[in-house]
């Protein structure tokens, strides 16, 4: 068990709705060492790869990238969420549906910050349905850049986000997995060990 | 002239309407190396201050407070901008009118995270006319908690929300206090020395 689930268990509380509420540590009061841990986690998994970008979206995956990107000494770029498209300049722009929220919004990167000479490590802090980071991969590729990797702090498993994100064949490194989780026990269980899982 | 100020002279842009464009850099692509200089920066700043938190507002706040906790080894709190409310739990509220653009939003903060025991430093990225620096410290007021110092990265010297925060009696720090721009020529100047400046 890593530190992050470790302190899923601690801190982490299970709501009706298939919600995990981490907000004491993760996505409204953030613990900046937990952030640090989790940076040199994403370093050794993603060993090897050559990356000089990190990108993210508003707002929560901010803080995550931004401490994370220390650790590849690499700067952020972060996407822009918005109903409508009114910045300025030339951007590329992915329209992505939440399934969540049952609407439609525009995930948006100024094209100066993405080129095809960028090799980017997509981070976030929560995978689920996988739309925004849907929106985030069509934007490198709409630049001619290259995913080398995503990194996610927490991956609802039992949704279809990252399963369709390992079929298409992306390295996604979920830190912590879960698998089930029980709003009237409090229960919360992790995926072991993913590379066993078979069909 | 500190580090933020070259790195404005070198990338940042004025655009027509008192606009100073430094998203290459501090707030959609983010240098995570100056972000850590501007840490050391503040550190010095409020040297024996007695800090246990860091208060920012989504979004671009974000990414800055991040690295600037790190240098003062605490966790961050970011205040949530949003037109309606319907965050669960208990939230304080401060609503805030937008003098650019003439409108209301709330800024929300969970009580959990804020006490009357909390010594705050508040992190953004821009002071103008100061609207979210007021929302955030009301909040911190109404937690009953203490505003040690408030860390801004670019202040709009011309404009009024330095000068009024600063005659409320608070320790104001802005890295870089533009004084006059112009779109025409691109010229920046920087105020020399606050303390000097007189009535």
């Amino acid at each position: 068990m890593n530190v992050l689930e470790e302190r899923i268990l601690k801190d982490g509380m299970v709501k009706e709705g298939n919600v995990l509420k981490v907000d004491s540590f993760l996505n409204h009061q953030m613990d900046i060492k937990l952030f640090e841990e989790m940076g040199k986690e994403f370093k050794k998994r993603f060993a090897g790869k050559n990356i000089n970008k990190i990108l993210t979206i508003e707002s929560s995956g901010i803080g995550i990238a931004c401490v994370v990107a220390q650790q590849f000494d690499v700067p952020v770029v972060f996407a822009k969420k918005s109903r409508s498209i009114n910045l300025e300049g030339e951007m590329y722009v992915a329209e992505v549906e939440s399934f969540t929220h049952k609407c439609k919004n525009n995930v948006i990167v100024s094209k100066k910050f993405l080129t095809p000479e960028d090799h980017v490590l997509i981070i976030d802090d929560f995978l689920a349905n996988g739309c925004a980071l849907q929106g985030l991969i069509q934007i490198v590729q709409s630049a001619g850049a290259t995913v080398e990797g995503i990194g996610i702090a927490i991956e609802k498993g039992f949704q279809t986000g990252g399963r369709m994100i390992r079929n298409l064949g992306y390295q996604l490194e979920s830190l912590a997995i879960v698998d089930r989780m029980d709003a009237s026990t409090g229960e919360i269980v992790f995926r072991q060990n993913e590379s066993l899982a078979s069909c």
